[in-house]
């Protein structure tokens, strides 16, 4: 089986990108072994894998280094293909890479945008257009959790804590009520759960 | 077959993002419409089909909408199977996905702050970086152009034009021996060489 051998994720416990590819990985029921990097000190073998961008998480299959969350995402799902994290059909796999580019290009960086410099009108603008992508379902990946979800981590899980460590609100039930039920959903996943970080470590982070 | 159908590219001739989608339907043999925008005053049809965005390229297969340039190659490459633009290898695809994003968010980036800000150093490493990749091989894609080739029109075509514009030389056939190889080989392609706005054009648009 092509899936099989020896897997490394480098990662910090904080990072919303390095936390993405451990759920793919335990989603899939793939073993790793996971090395916590200290991004003031960067290991060695990190910069040995990660020359270009050295930076986490950077993720290791068989001696062969790759980079960049969304990259590692989908090789993942090619080479373990149980738990499929991307649909099947070439339009809905494009909208799903789509929108977790969107994430990570336009709506996660508005959402620090909002929260520190209190200016929320384009992370509203991109929260809603999230909103509408639920449209009845569970998850952005219908019933089962897919690579929108995965990518979603940082909105799911990372906004509240931002919000309640800077004591503001910007992802509302009122105002967003299918994104505040998905985030729900998603968070206490039993899969997804075991792999976020304590959300009290988190909320002292950006308190500091 | 998946592949049929209605296609329209939404572009601009100076865009090396469009250019990317109009290569990668050429080099397929795919049919499209092509609409060419004016930025200052987008057409309602743009603003409908990418209100996200409101960027080119948008593309449209059977009145379904997509934007972001790799995002539409990896669709169209799905989608029309012959004349493939990724590998086969699930490793070898994740490093094509990964240098595509490497060449949008990194080495384009530091090539446009080389050129007018007149600080290289980061240009020149990331050039180098891909200098290396090719490592014997014509394109990226090995014997045929690939995604990364493609993803790299801005580099092969447009980074020279924008050389000549502002007077400045950063890709030397003595520093970069094997991206000046494959930047000559690329341009020259038949196929490629059809779709890439005249070179005048751009250095006026550059020098303006």
């Amino acid at each position: 089986m092509a899936g099989e051998g020896s897997v490394k994720v480098f990662g910090v416990q904080g990072s919303p990108f390095s936390c993405r590819v451990e759920i793919a990985l335990k989603l899939k029921g793939v073993d790793f072994e996971y090395f916590e990097e200290n991004l003031a000190n960067k290991s060695p073998l990190l910069l040995k894998y990660n020359p270009v961008y050295k930076k986490v998480p950077t993720f290791v299959h068989n001696g062969n280094p790759l980079a960049e969350s969304l990259v590692i995402l989908e090789y993942i799902d090619e080479t373990w293909t149980n738990f499929p994290l991307l649909p099947n059909n070439p339009y809905q796999r494009a909208r799903a890479r789509f929108l977790s580019k969107f994430i990570d290009d336009k709506c996660f960086p508005s959402v620090g945008k909002a929260l520190w410099a209190r200016d929320d009108k384009e992370a509203k603008e991109n929260l809603k257009f999230l909103e509408n992508e639920l449209n009845g379902k569970k998850f952005f990946g219908g019933d089962t959790v897919g690579l929108v979800d995965i990518a979603g981590t940082c909105i799911a899980f990372w906004l509240p804590a931002i919000e309640e460590a800077v004591g503001a609100k910007l992802l509302t039930a009122k105002e967003f009520p299918k994104l505040c039920k998905w985030s729900h959903d998603y968070v206490n996943h039993p899969v997804v759960k075991e792999k976020l970080p304590p959300r009290d470590l988190l909320i002292a982070y950006f308190r500091g």
